[in-house]
């Protein structure tokens, strides 16, 4: 239906913001309201699934010398947190907030990348601490090689997107046209960053899986692996959702809106 | 440079696809005719380290009943060559053959799948009778559930391709319509797929580290882990420049190109 209708509509591609919010049929409104609320609800999942785990399974969360595997366990807790609820309803956010004026979203956008930040680099310290009490090399991983990825990537993406979008606001006029050559960029790198993400969390589930359970056990399919894949399968989902809104959105609004975001 | 010359034309959106190959500077084909090469470099490579790895550390390949181990060799070889290699070279070829016309790039799209098909099936079949022969569980594992989710979505994108885009040729006229609104969404499940089959990827290979290194060798970092990471970063390189070069003609063509595609 709508397609079709935008096929058609083709030749006039001048249309505003607002007059597309009311021409969205209530299918359509229905299908976002759906998959923004499945979004949240697995955002929130994954985070408390995995701490869920962490209790239940692998006697909680701890920094003390005695039992260097509870410091561990904030490891994937927090690492979850940062590069999955935490970035994940960041991403979102600019889908949530339609009505918002621009520069509330991107504050928004900041602070929940702000909330991920130390989430981020305490979930490494923790196990690069763990390591060195166990004596246990370090990077040696392909997990630990792509997570190195990913922590690189979001620090950039962090400096970059808060220097340029909104430091440079202080010069708005001047610098709007850098910024808007930056905002793909930014966005295709916050894709692949949160992508990568999902590569690490992967792998360090397979890992964890195999060192504490052990490949006999792991191959029975104890309770705690279900759960551990369970944990796995919820961020698949949430990268399924995740990159389907975030495509749905550029066929939607034709990245015409994403221009717009460089204005206040 | 080239995104302010698109800023300033914004407002006329009609321009064909003839006249945006003529505007293109030699700085953009020249960035065009690098990361071609690189992605091409990348995809032939990952699978030559893929069969290097297996002949020079694991002995080879084979289906006897005596070394199963060799039968196992032949799943990471087929999966890396199906989901990465054929798959990679199948999404390029919409950026690499801009001058053929749109039937024979679908039709190289169509083989390439069509070759990554057998690769994929009998990657699957090779592990499977590998674990009934020695007795092991299946699908117990986050990768088997990843995996089983990938070539799923792989199953169904190449069969709702082949009928609609393919198929559907038949009566051209009449399927447009439905053909054109195919497009967007065969893309963004295609570009899951992709990414899901490099989850799946980087998650088997941190599980044949530990099965065969074992823990202990695998953190002293011995030269077949060094292989096997390696292996792991090309194809995050591989998904980088997949995903750089998808979302470069995105903001570069509009989705128009794309929408253009579903014409003879
Ligand atoms: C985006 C998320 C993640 C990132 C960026 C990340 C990053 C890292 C890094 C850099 C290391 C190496 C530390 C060192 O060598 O000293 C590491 C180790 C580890 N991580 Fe993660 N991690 C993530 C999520 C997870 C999750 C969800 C788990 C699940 C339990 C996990 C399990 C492990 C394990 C078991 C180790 C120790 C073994 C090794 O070095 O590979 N990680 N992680
Ligand atoms: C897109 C690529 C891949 C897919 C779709 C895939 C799929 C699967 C599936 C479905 C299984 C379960 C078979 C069963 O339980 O009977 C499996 C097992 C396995 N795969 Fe893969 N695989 C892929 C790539 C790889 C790679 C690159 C490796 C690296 C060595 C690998 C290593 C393994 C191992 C060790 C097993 C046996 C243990 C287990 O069941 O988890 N896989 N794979």
């Amino acid at each position: 239906m709508r397609q079709r209708y935008q096929l058609k509509q083709r030749p006039q591609r001048s249309r505003s913001y607002e007059s597309d919010e009311h021409e969205r049929g209530a299918c359509e409104w229905c299908e976002y309201a759906l998959v923004i609320t499945l979004a949240t609800i697995l955002l929130i999942g994954v985070s408390a699934l995995t701490i869920f785990w962490t209790f239940f399974y692998r006697e909680g969360y701890g920094w003390a010398d005695d039992i260097p595997e509870k410091q561990f366990n904030l490891h994937p807790t927090l690492m979850v947190a940062g590069f999955i609820t935490f970035s994940g309803f960041s991403v979102l956010l600019y889908r949530i907030c339609r009505c918002f004026r621009r520069i509330y979203v991107k504050l928004l956008h900041a602070i929940f990348h702000a909330l991920a930040f130390p989430c981020i680099v305490i979930g490494f310290l923790a196990v690069l601490d763990f390591h060195n009490k166990k004596g246990i090399n370090n990077f040696y991983s392909l997990h630990s090689w792509v997570g190195f990825v990913a922590m690189g990537l979001f620090g950039l993406q962090y400096a970059v997107g808060f220097f340029s979008f909104l430091l440079l606001l202080i010069c708005n006029k001047g610098t709007a046209n850098f910024r808007a050559s930056l905002v793909p960029i930014h966005a295709a790198f916050g894709i692949l960053t949160f992508v990568l993400g999902v590569c690490a969390c992967l792998t360090g589930l397979t890992e964890k899986a195999l060192f504490t359970l052990g490949a006999e056990r792991y191959s029975g399919l104890p309770d705690e692996g279900v759960i551990i894949n369970a944990i796995g399968v919820a961020i698949i989902a949430i990268l399924a959702v995740v990159m389907y809104i975030v495509s749905r959105d550029k066929f939607k609004a034709d990245s015409r809106e994403m221009r717009a975001s460089v204005d206040l």
